[in-house]
Protein backbone atom coordinates (compact mmCIF):
# COMPACT_ATOMS: atom_id res chain seq x y z
CA UNK A 1 0.00 0.00 0.00
CA UNK A 2 0.92 3.06 -0.38
CA UNK A 3 1.34 6.10 1.99
CA UNK A 4 -1.27 6.37 4.70
CA UNK A 5 -2.55 9.35 6.79
CA UNK A 6 -4.74 8.45 9.90
CA UNK A 7 -6.91 11.57 11.14
CA UNK A 8 -7.56 10.71 14.71
CA UNK A 9 -7.49 11.52 18.69
CA UNK A 10 -5.20 9.49 21.29
CA UNK A 11 -8.86 8.90 23.34
CA UNK A 12 -11.34 8.37 20.81
CA UNK A 13 -12.34 4.59 20.89
CA UNK A 14 -13.32 4.83 17.17
CA UNK A 15 -9.67 5.86 16.75
CA UNK A 16 -8.09 2.99 18.58
CA UNK A 17 -9.84 0.22 16.67
CA UNK A 18 -8.08 1.53 13.32
CA UNK A 19 -5.25 1.89 15.08
CA UNK A 20 -5.33 -2.09 16.11
CA UNK A 21 -6.00 -2.67 12.90
CA UNK A 22 -3.54 -1.11 11.39
CA UNK A 23 -0.77 -2.24 13.85
CA UNK A 24 -2.61 -6.01 13.30
CA UNK A 25 -1.55 -4.96 9.40
CA UNK A 26 2.02 -4.19 10.26
CA UNK A 27 0.71 -0.94 8.01
CA UNK A 28 2.83 2.26 8.83
CA UNK A 29 1.39 5.73 8.85
CA UNK A 30 1.59 9.21 9.61
CA UNK A 31 0.06 10.27 12.61
CA UNK A 32 -2.84 13.50 12.02
CA UNK A 33 -4.06 14.12 15.73
CA UNK A 34 -7.03 16.09 16.17
CA UNK A 35 -7.30 17.56 19.43
CA UNK A 36 -11.43 16.97 20.36
CA UNK A 37 -12.01 18.56 23.75
CA UNK A 38 -10.59 21.58 21.93
CA UNK A 39 -13.15 21.51 18.58
CA UNK A 40 -9.97 21.07 16.16
CA UNK A 41 -11.80 18.58 14.39
CA UNK A 42 -14.92 21.20 13.81
CA UNK A 43 -13.19 23.64 11.55
CA UNK A 44 -12.97 24.01 7.75
CA UNK A 45 -9.55 22.36 7.43
CA UNK A 46 -10.62 19.28 8.72
CA UNK A 47 -14.13 19.33 7.08
CA UNK A 48 -12.62 19.42 3.68
CA UNK A 49 -10.88 16.20 5.03
CA UNK A 50 -13.99 14.86 5.96
CA UNK A 51 -17.36 16.32 6.10
CA UNK A 52 -18.84 14.76 8.90
CA UNK A 53 -15.89 15.69 11.23
CA UNK A 54 -15.24 13.12 13.00
CA UNK A 55 -12.60 10.88 13.52
CA UNK A 56 -11.33 8.68 12.28
CA UNK A 57 -10.26 9.34 8.45
CA UNK A 58 -8.04 7.65 6.85
CA UNK A 59 -6.38 9.28 3.58
CA UNK A 60 -5.11 6.53 0.74
CA UNK A 61 -2.77 7.14 -2.24
CA UNK A 62 -4.37 9.27 -4.45
CA UNK A 63 -6.11 11.58 -1.32
CA UNK A 64 -8.74 9.36 -1.12
CA UNK A 65 -10.21 9.78 2.50
CA UNK A 66 -11.83 6.39 3.74
CA UNK A 67 -14.45 7.26 6.72
CA UNK A 68 -16.46 5.29 9.28
CA UNK A 69 -13.76 3.41 11.65
CA UNK A 70 -15.64 -0.17 10.67
CA UNK A 71 -15.25 0.78 6.94
CA UNK A 72 -11.67 1.93 7.35
CA UNK A 73 -11.22 -2.03 8.59
CA UNK A 74 -12.65 -3.57 6.11
CA UNK A 75 -11.27 -1.86 3.63
CA UNK A 76 -7.60 -2.89 5.23
CA UNK A 77 -8.40 -6.22 5.27
CA UNK A 78 -9.52 -6.68 1.54
CA UNK A 79 -6.61 -4.44 -0.30
CA UNK A 80 -4.33 -6.20 2.52
CA UNK A 81 -5.49 -9.53 3.70
CA UNK A 82 -2.63 -10.96 5.79
CA UNK A 83 -3.69 -11.02 8.69
CA UNK A 84 -7.31 -11.39 8.51
CA UNK A 85 -9.42 -9.35 10.11
CA UNK A 86 -12.30 -11.34 9.25
CA UNK A 87 -12.85 -15.19 9.33
CA UNK A 88 -12.97 -16.89 6.22
CA UNK A 89 -16.84 -18.29 6.50
CA UNK A 90 -19.93 -16.36 6.06
CA UNK A 91 -21.76 -16.91 8.94
CA UNK A 92 -18.14 -16.62 11.07
CA UNK A 93 -17.94 -13.45 9.38
CA UNK A 94 -21.25 -12.32 10.52
CA UNK A 95 -20.75 -13.37 14.16
CA UNK A 96 -17.69 -11.11 13.67
CA UNK A 97 -19.33 -7.84 12.49
CA UNK A 98 -22.39 -8.33 15.37
CA UNK A 99 -20.34 -8.23 17.86
CA UNK A 100 -18.84 -5.80 16.23
CA UNK A 101 -22.05 -3.46 15.77
CA UNK A 102 -23.02 -4.19 19.10
CA UNK A 103 -20.46 -2.12 20.37
CA UNK A 104 -20.17 0.28 17.13
CA UNK A 105 -23.98 0.97 17.03
CA UNK A 106 -25.78 0.20 20.42
CA UNK A 107 -22.87 1.12 22.68
CA UNK A 108 -20.23 3.96 21.70
CA UNK A 109 -22.67 6.53 19.55
CA UNK A 110 -24.89 7.03 22.75
CA UNK A 111 -21.77 7.78 24.60
CA UNK A 112 -19.00 9.85 22.60
CA UNK A 113 -18.07 13.37 23.36
CA UNK A 114 -20.50 15.16 21.22
CA UNK A 115 -23.98 13.37 22.67
CA UNK A 116 -22.83 13.87 26.22
CA UNK A 117 -22.20 17.80 25.15
CA UNK A 118 -25.90 17.81 24.09
CA UNK A 119 -27.04 16.29 27.59
CA UNK A 120 -25.33 18.88 29.32
CA UNK A 121 -26.55 21.52 27.14
CA UNK A 122 -30.51 20.56 26.66
CA UNK A 123 -30.67 18.33 29.85
CA UNK A 124 -28.73 19.98 32.28
CA UNK A 125 -27.25 16.76 32.84
CA UNK A 126 -24.66 16.90 35.65
CA UNK A 127 -21.25 15.21 35.52
CA UNK A 128 -23.31 12.00 37.69
CA UNK A 129 -26.05 12.30 35.14
CA UNK A 130 -23.79 12.06 32.22
CA UNK A 131 -21.85 8.76 34.07
CA UNK A 132 -25.26 7.43 34.57
CA UNK A 133 -26.05 7.31 31.17
CA UNK A 134 -22.38 6.25 29.84
CA UNK A 135 -22.66 3.35 31.92
CA UNK A 136 -26.29 2.62 31.30
CA UNK A 137 -25.55 2.02 27.44
CA UNK A 138 -22.30 -0.11 28.05
CA UNK A 139 -23.83 -2.12 29.98
CA UNK A 140 -27.24 -2.69 27.86
CA UNK A 141 -24.51 -4.23 25.23
CA UNK A 142 -22.17 -5.41 27.51
CA UNK A 143 -24.60 -7.91 29.58
CA UNK A 144 -25.80 -9.71 26.27
CA UNK A 145 -22.53 -9.39 24.85
CA UNK A 146 -20.89 -11.12 27.50
CA UNK A 147 -23.49 -13.98 27.32
CA UNK A 148 -22.92 -14.08 23.68
CA UNK A 149 -19.25 -14.90 24.46
CA UNK A 150 -19.55 -16.92 27.15
CA UNK A 151 -22.06 -19.21 25.33
CA UNK A 152 -20.57 -20.34 22.33
CA UNK A 153 -18.05 -22.49 21.31
CA UNK A 154 -16.55 -19.99 18.65
CA UNK A 155 -14.88 -17.93 21.29
CA UNK A 156 -11.67 -18.75 21.86
CA UNK A 157 -8.59 -17.02 22.70
CA UNK A 158 -10.02 -13.96 21.22
CA UNK A 159 -14.24 -13.13 20.50
CA UNK A 160 -13.50 -15.44 17.54
CA UNK A 161 -11.41 -18.61 17.50
CA UNK A 162 -7.95 -17.61 18.35
CA UNK A 163 -6.88 -14.59 16.21
CA UNK A 164 -7.40 -11.04 16.77
CA UNK A 165 -10.67 -9.94 14.66
CA UNK A 166 -12.46 -6.84 14.06
CA UNK A 167 -14.59 -7.73 16.96
CA UNK A 168 -11.67 -7.54 19.05
CA UNK A 169 -10.55 -4.30 17.85
CA UNK A 170 -13.90 -3.38 19.20
CA UNK A 171 -14.03 -4.86 22.00
CA UNK A 172 -10.53 -3.56 23.46
CA UNK A 173 -11.38 -0.05 22.21
CA UNK A 174 -14.42 0.28 24.32
CA UNK A 175 -13.27 -1.28 27.68
CA UNK A 176 -10.56 1.45 27.52
CA UNK A 177 -13.43 4.00 27.24
CA UNK A 178 -14.59 2.34 30.08
CA UNK A 179 -12.20 3.36 32.47
CA UNK A 180 -13.46 7.23 31.87
CA UNK A 181 -16.19 6.49 33.81
CA UNK A 182 -15.76 3.59 36.22
CA UNK A 183 -17.23 0.98 34.49
CA UNK A 184 -17.42 -1.67 36.55
CA UNK A 185 -15.84 -4.41 34.68
CA UNK A 186 -16.76 -7.44 37.28
CA UNK A 187 -19.25 -8.92 35.96
CA UNK A 188 -18.04 -9.54 32.86
CA UNK A 189 -15.16 -12.11 33.18
CA UNK A 190 -15.09 -13.27 29.16
CA UNK A 191 -15.00 -10.18 28.08
CA UNK A 192 -11.90 -8.86 30.63
CA UNK A 193 -10.53 -12.14 29.76
CA UNK A 194 -10.73 -11.16 25.91
CA UNK A 195 -9.07 -7.87 26.94
CA UNK A 196 -6.01 -8.47 28.67
CA UNK A 197 -5.22 -11.17 25.95
CA UNK A 198 -5.56 -8.36 23.46
CA UNK A 199 -3.71 -6.06 26.05
CA UNK A 200 -0.74 -8.55 26.11
CA UNK A 201 -0.56 -8.03 21.98
CA UNK A 202 1.75 -5.12 20.79
CA UNK A 203 -0.84 -3.92 18.12
CA UNK A 204 -3.20 -3.45 20.75
CA UNK A 205 -1.21 -2.29 23.39
CA UNK A 206 0.46 0.30 21.15
CA UNK A 207 -2.62 1.53 19.98
CA UNK A 208 -4.34 1.97 23.34
CA UNK A 209 -4.13 6.15 24.56
CA UNK A 210 -1.12 6.73 26.40
CA UNK A 211 0.88 5.41 24.01
CA UNK A 212 -0.28 8.05 21.34
CA UNK A 213 1.49 11.54 20.77
CA UNK A 214 -0.94 13.79 21.56
CA UNK A 215 -1.47 11.71 24.58
CA UNK A 216 -1.84 14.02 27.98
CA UNK B 1 -30.80 -20.61 0.64
CA UNK B 2 -32.26 -22.60 3.04
CA UNK B 3 -35.47 -21.54 4.79
CA UNK B 4 -35.65 -17.56 6.55
CA UNK B 5 -36.87 -15.90 9.18
CA UNK B 6 -36.90 -13.00 9.81
CA UNK B 7 -37.80 -11.08 13.64
CA UNK B 8 -38.68 -7.62 13.18
CA UNK B 9 -41.15 -4.97 13.57
CA UNK B 10 -42.76 -3.17 11.12
CA UNK B 11 -41.74 0.40 11.86
CA UNK B 12 -38.07 -0.23 13.06
CA UNK B 13 -35.73 1.36 10.96
CA UNK B 14 -32.90 -1.51 11.04
CA UNK B 15 -35.95 -3.62 10.36
CA UNK B 16 -36.66 -2.10 7.12
CA UNK B 17 -32.59 -2.28 5.58
CA UNK B 18 -32.71 -6.09 5.89
CA UNK B 19 -36.07 -6.83 4.47
CA UNK B 20 -35.14 -4.17 1.48
CA UNK B 21 -32.16 -6.52 1.15
CA UNK B 22 -34.26 -9.62 1.53
CA UNK B 23 -36.18 -8.43 -1.32
CA UNK B 24 -33.51 -7.34 -3.95
CA UNK B 25 -32.12 -10.74 -3.63
CA UNK B 26 -35.46 -12.10 -4.42
CA UNK B 27 -35.50 -14.61 -0.82
CA UNK B 28 -38.56 -15.53 0.70
CA UNK B 29 -38.68 -15.50 4.65
CA UNK B 30 -40.89 -16.08 7.47
CA UNK B 31 -41.62 -12.74 9.08
CA UNK B 32 -42.33 -12.81 12.65
CA UNK B 33 -43.42 -9.89 14.08
CA UNK B 34 -42.47 -8.14 17.72
CA UNK B 35 -44.33 -5.59 18.74
CA UNK B 36 -41.49 -3.23 20.30
CA UNK B 37 -43.86 -0.50 21.87
CA UNK B 38 -45.51 -3.85 23.91
CA UNK B 39 -42.18 -5.31 24.63
CA UNK B 40 -42.98 -7.97 23.13
CA UNK B 41 -38.69 -8.31 22.63
CA UNK B 42 -38.05 -8.30 25.96
CA UNK B 43 -39.58 -12.01 27.03
CA UNK B 44 -37.62 -14.82 27.36
CA UNK B 45 -38.56 -16.44 24.35
CA UNK B 46 -36.72 -13.46 22.16
CA UNK B 47 -34.38 -13.46 24.15
CA UNK B 48 -33.47 -16.95 23.39
CA UNK B 49 -33.22 -15.82 20.10
CA UNK B 50 -31.45 -13.08 19.92
CA UNK B 51 -29.81 -11.94 23.69
CA UNK B 52 -29.38 -8.45 22.97
CA UNK B 53 -33.14 -8.68 22.18
CA UNK B 54 -33.22 -6.07 19.70
CA UNK B 55 -34.39 -6.77 15.96
CA UNK B 56 -33.96 -7.51 13.58
CA UNK B 57 -32.73 -11.33 14.03
CA UNK B 58 -32.47 -13.79 11.09
CA UNK B 59 -32.47 -17.28 11.58
CA UNK B 60 -30.68 -19.61 8.71
CA UNK B 61 -31.04 -23.09 8.17
CA UNK B 62 -29.39 -25.46 11.11
CA UNK B 63 -31.03 -22.91 13.14
CA UNK B 64 -27.80 -19.81 13.46
CA UNK B 65 -28.91 -16.66 13.95
CA UNK B 66 -27.61 -13.59 12.50
CA UNK B 67 -27.70 -10.17 14.31
CA UNK B 68 -27.16 -6.59 13.42
CA UNK B 69 -28.19 -5.62 10.98
CA UNK B 70 -25.71 -4.76 8.24
CA UNK B 71 -24.08 -7.89 9.56
CA UNK B 72 -27.32 -9.76 7.71
CA UNK B 73 -26.76 -7.42 4.79
CA UNK B 74 -23.33 -8.50 4.22
CA UNK B 75 -24.11 -12.19 5.18
CA UNK B 76 -26.75 -12.11 2.38
CA UNK B 77 -24.44 -10.89 0.08
CA UNK B 78 -21.87 -12.81 0.47
CA UNK B 79 -23.75 -15.94 0.35
CA UNK B 80 -26.19 -14.96 -2.40
CA UNK B 81 -24.32 -12.82 -4.61
CA UNK B 82 -26.52 -11.35 -6.89
CA UNK B 83 -27.70 -8.82 -7.65
CA UNK B 84 -24.78 -7.63 -5.21
CA UNK B 85 -25.50 -4.76 -2.56
CA UNK B 86 -21.90 -3.99 -2.59
CA UNK B 87 -20.09 -2.90 -5.37
CA UNK B 88 -16.76 -4.52 -6.36
CA UNK B 89 -13.74 -2.19 -5.93
CA UNK B 90 -12.22 -2.04 -2.52
CA UNK B 91 -12.47 1.66 -2.16
CA UNK B 92 -16.01 1.80 -3.75
CA UNK B 93 -16.65 -0.84 -1.11
CA UNK B 94 -15.56 1.29 1.89
CA UNK B 95 -17.65 4.61 0.52
CA UNK B 96 -21.00 2.58 0.12
CA UNK B 97 -19.90 0.71 3.90
CA UNK B 98 -19.15 4.40 4.95
CA UNK B 99 -22.59 5.92 3.99
CA UNK B 100 -24.49 3.10 5.83
CA UNK B 101 -22.53 3.37 9.35
CA UNK B 102 -22.46 7.23 8.78
CA UNK B 103 -26.95 6.57 9.20
CA UNK B 104 -26.17 3.27 11.14
CA UNK B 105 -23.72 4.69 13.60
CA UNK B 106 -24.45 8.31 13.82
CA UNK B 107 -28.32 8.51 13.47
CA UNK B 108 -29.89 5.01 14.46
CA UNK B 109 -28.95 5.10 17.59
CA UNK B 110 -29.37 8.36 19.05
CA UNK B 111 -33.33 7.80 17.71
CA UNK B 112 -34.68 4.36 18.90
CA UNK B 113 -37.22 3.74 21.20
CA UNK B 114 -35.14 2.91 23.81
CA UNK B 115 -32.88 5.59 23.74
CA UNK B 116 -36.11 8.18 23.65
CA UNK B 117 -37.59 6.73 26.44
CA UNK B 118 -34.35 6.36 28.60
CA UNK B 119 -34.38 10.57 27.96
CA UNK B 120 -38.12 10.90 29.07
CA UNK B 121 -37.68 8.73 32.10
CA UNK B 122 -34.66 10.27 32.86
CA UNK B 123 -34.06 13.64 31.82
CA UNK B 124 -37.85 14.32 32.00
CA UNK B 125 -38.61 14.85 28.63
CA UNK B 126 -41.39 16.20 27.06
CA UNK B 127 -42.36 14.97 23.29
CA UNK B 128 -41.06 18.38 22.07
CA UNK B 129 -37.53 18.23 23.76
CA UNK B 130 -38.02 14.22 22.22
CA UNK B 131 -38.51 15.61 19.16
CA UNK B 132 -35.70 18.36 18.80
CA UNK B 133 -33.25 15.43 19.74
CA UNK B 134 -34.58 13.21 16.89
CA UNK B 135 -34.29 15.90 14.48
CA UNK B 136 -30.85 17.32 15.72
CA UNK B 137 -29.19 13.92 15.64
CA UNK B 138 -30.76 13.25 11.73
CA UNK B 139 -29.69 17.10 10.72
CA UNK B 140 -26.51 16.48 12.05
CA UNK B 141 -25.65 13.41 9.63
CA UNK B 142 -27.92 14.37 6.63
CA UNK B 143 -25.93 17.93 6.26
CA UNK B 144 -22.47 16.32 5.57
CA UNK B 145 -24.70 12.81 3.90
CA UNK B 146 -26.41 15.65 1.34
CA UNK B 147 -23.28 16.69 0.70
CA UNK B 148 -20.68 13.73 0.21
CA UNK B 149 -23.69 12.33 -2.10
CA UNK B 150 -23.83 15.47 -4.32
CA UNK B 151 -20.64 16.36 -4.39
CA UNK B 152 -19.15 13.02 -5.62
CA UNK B 153 -19.18 11.53 -9.27
CA UNK B 154 -19.79 8.14 -7.92
CA UNK B 155 -23.07 8.93 -6.88
CA UNK B 156 -25.47 7.99 -9.37
CA UNK B 157 -28.95 6.87 -9.81
CA UNK B 158 -28.36 5.47 -6.38
CA UNK B 159 -25.77 6.76 -3.75
CA UNK B 160 -23.47 4.25 -5.50
CA UNK B 161 -23.37 3.99 -9.28
CA UNK B 162 -26.97 3.23 -11.13
CA UNK B 163 -27.59 0.08 -8.48
CA UNK B 164 -29.24 -0.26 -5.39
CA UNK B 165 -26.28 -0.69 -2.45
CA UNK B 166 -26.54 -1.68 1.19
CA UNK B 167 -26.08 2.54 1.50
CA UNK B 168 -30.01 2.85 0.07
CA UNK B 169 -31.54 0.30 2.14
CA UNK B 170 -30.14 2.75 5.09
CA UNK B 171 -31.38 6.04 3.51
CA UNK B 172 -34.32 4.39 2.98
CA UNK B 173 -34.91 3.28 6.18
CA UNK B 174 -33.92 6.78 7.65
CA UNK B 175 -35.86 8.41 5.57
CA UNK B 176 -39.39 6.54 6.63
CA UNK B 177 -37.87 6.90 10.02
CA UNK B 178 -38.18 10.67 9.73
CA UNK B 179 -41.67 11.16 9.19
CA UNK B 180 -42.69 10.22 13.06
CA UNK B 181 -41.12 13.49 14.01
CA UNK B 182 -41.85 15.36 10.96
CA UNK B 183 -38.27 15.64 9.94
CA UNK B 184 -38.06 18.85 7.01
CA UNK B 185 -36.46 17.46 4.16
CA UNK B 186 -36.09 20.43 2.29
CA UNK B 187 -32.70 20.92 2.24
CA UNK B 188 -31.66 17.61 1.11
CA UNK B 189 -32.21 17.49 -2.69
CA UNK B 190 -29.91 14.70 -3.36
CA UNK B 191 -31.33 12.28 -0.37
CA UNK B 192 -34.84 13.01 -1.17
CA UNK B 193 -34.39 12.36 -5.15
CA UNK B 194 -32.39 8.97 -3.89
CA UNK B 195 -35.31 7.70 -1.65
CA UNK B 196 -37.87 9.36 -4.47
CA UNK B 197 -35.80 6.75 -6.93
CA UNK B 198 -36.11 3.75 -4.13
CA UNK B 199 -39.36 3.86 -3.07
CA UNK B 200 -40.62 3.57 -6.93
CA UNK B 201 -38.15 0.47 -6.65
CA UNK B 202 -40.56 -2.88 -5.50
CA UNK B 203 -38.19 -4.14 -3.26
CA UNK B 204 -37.97 -0.86 -1.40
CA UNK B 205 -41.50 -0.62 -1.91
CA UNK B 206 -42.48 -3.54 -0.49
CA UNK B 207 -40.50 -3.76 2.44
CA UNK B 208 -41.88 -0.05 3.83
CA UNK B 209 -43.99 -0.15 7.61
CA UNK B 210 -47.44 0.46 5.76
CA UNK B 211 -46.77 -2.62 3.92
CA UNK B 212 -45.79 -5.18 6.55
CA UNK B 213 -48.99 -7.54 8.13
CA UNK B 214 -48.13 -6.15 11.67
CA UNK B 215 -48.84 -2.75 10.34
CA UNK B 216 -50.90 0.01 12.28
Amino acid sequence: MGPLVLHNYFRSSTSIRVRVALNLKGLDYAYVAHHLRLGEHRGEAYRAVNRQMLVPSLEIEGGTVLTQSLAIIEYLDEVCPEPPLLPAEATARARVRAISQAIACEIHPLNNLRVLNVLRARFGADDAMVGDWFRHWVAETFVPLEEMLAGDPATGTFCHGSRPSMADACLFAQVINNRRFDFDMIPYPTIRRIFEVCAAEPAFANAAPEKQPDAE
